[in-house]
């Protein structure tokens, strides 16, 4: 590649897409997005959300299209357009059907999550009380998934089922949108035991701009951001961090609440809200959408990281993971 | 009731059906049968099943008819046929929906065991390396089963996840088919804790005939089962044990393949047999169908119970607890 610019991707969203955020990833430069397309959808619910995809697609081929591989990263580039990668938060689109992860990679699934915040088939969620790490099914599922290319990803598990999936997994993990607990205790944020696992063994962070995993959370200024994704680099290695905004723009507070609750429970459950602030949280006003990449850029060059550095942070390793983990073993 | 037979239920079968398994069902005098309709299936496919006894009801309605309600024992003995209750030995047919829970009810299931042999979104199974009790989706779904008439059954589940169904749930579960462990100590066997909590609960222990459940697996002898279903009895109390058979009869070999791999692995897994002994194992003499209840009824007396706690074994219990537990609370 001649020098150009380094990539930019945002390698978790959730958005109630449409046509403006579209133009705002483009207006904000993000060559690639890697979109949720389940929470607690079964396999035919799932590709319903495919079929949704495939119209936008159809209607909008000037801005999006769907990613497949690392080099749909470098296509979008060129064409100034973005690639948008499907995955799944829960393993709830494979059901109990270990013959499902060949079959959802071909659909063109790239992450997915052994769990979402509850107990999966395949191991544990971090707000069960317990923590039995990776299930009988679940190794085996690691494995199908590491020789299709389909990655592990353990944003929403409890510790011992992550520490466990990277040991298992002969292929590098991810934690595509968490930031670490030592800067914000969230119990979504990961220890550093976690966070040097999943550096050593060449897997990523991707981490998140959702105000629950924020330090002052929407009142988070850029600068502490910026510091701890320097510290956390630290810690990781400089290859092994980039960006997974779990932006849920325009969403209505109903869409949060089918993301904790599902179909599991007839109780509310608030998830990392409560009862009195139970909807979405405001985003911090330096990263309200896709057109604020720039201001994270800015503020990491601030800190001191070098240009190389930075464009590693915004995209390049994500490209580097991608290249390593969409193809058959 | 006028003073007649006592009448005689097996709490668990799981057989290749036909008119030749329905004829011996009332030459043995069997008032009712639960029935497995679900090992791995989902909701859908759960249905398929149901259409199928559906069919059977339909073809031979002088031998069979679908049980509902504990008067459809009586119904039955009247009649001379045997009542078929439906039963899951997975919570698959529920998928992560907890409003299935009310619809299977009144499709007609009236057991569901939280879990086969591994981890499911409830509980953990016994063939788990770890067991972490009752998940969150699963406290949630017990209190939806007891509210609706659909019993809590721990018979492929492990030891933790047991004691806390017993401890969760508001009204007695079932342990539909196993054996103590101290007699046979295989792996789905019960621990005396298990046991004497059952018990102490209200709950019920249905006795398996399948011969890996049984001391000296197929050469099992009938005082050796009798006496030990005496023995219980001490333990437990005479008003808690019944028979659970997890009679298999006539089902080929890639049966008990699909019981123990369904879809969730690639790799084969043997269960309770080995790779030497992958197939079903033969029954034991005195008990290869449903003509043969009535040898455990002369085994029983010749342990010294009484003729009413033979009348309680064979079938009593289950109707006192059918009665208790199929209705709303």
């Amino acid at each position: 590649m001649s020098q150009t610019k380094a990539v930019r991707i945002d390698n978790l969203q959730y958005a109630n897409w449409s046509e403006k955020i579209f133009r705002q990833m483009r207006q904000g430069g993000v060559d690639a997005v890697h979109v949720t397309i389940a929470y607690h959808e079964n396999f035919r619910e799932m590709v319903f959300n495919i079929e949704r995809w495939n119209r936008w697609f159809e209607q909008f081929p000037e801005l999006i299209f769907h990613g497949n591989w690392a080099s749909d990263v470098v296509k979008a580039r060129e064409g100034g357009r973005t690639a948008i990668y499907f995955g799944f938060q829960n393993p709830s689109p494979i059901e109990d059907d270990i013959g499902l992860v060949e079959v959802v990679h071909a659909l063109g699934a790239r992450f997915m999550q052994l769990t979402y915040n509850n107990q999966s088939l395949l191991a544990s969620g971090c707000y069960e009380a317990e923590d039995t790490g990776i299930t009988r099914m679940g190794r085996q599922v690691i494995k199908e998934m590491n020789r299709v290319g389909l990655v592990v990803d353990m944003s929403h598990s409890a510790e011992r089922s992550t520490l466990e999936a990277i040991e298992i997994s002969e292929r590098p993990i991810a934690i595509t949108h968490a930031n670490p607990a030592w800067w914000m205790p969230a119990l979504r944020n990961k220890s550093d035991e976690v966070l040097k696992a999943v550096g050593q063994s060449g897997g990523m962070l991707g981490f998140s701009l959702y105000p629950h995993h924020l330090k002052d959370k929407s009142a988070c200024t850029l600068s502490s951001f910026c510091e701890m994704v320097a510290r956390t680099a630290d810690l990781m290695g400089i290859d092994h961090i980039g960006i997974g905004s779990d932006l849920c723009q325009d969403q209505p507070d109903s869409v949060v609440e089918w993301m904790r609750v599902g179909r599991w429970s007839k109780e509310v459950d608030y998830g990392e809200g409560s009862r009195d602030n139970a909807g979405f949280p405001p985003q911090p006003d330096w990263f309200k959408d896709n057109r604020d990449f720039g201001n994270i850029e800015q503020g990491l060059r601030k800190t001191g990281l070098s240009e190389a550095d930075v464009g590693k942070i915004m995209g390049g390793n994500w490209l580097r993971f991608y290249e390593a983990s969409f193809t058959p073993a």
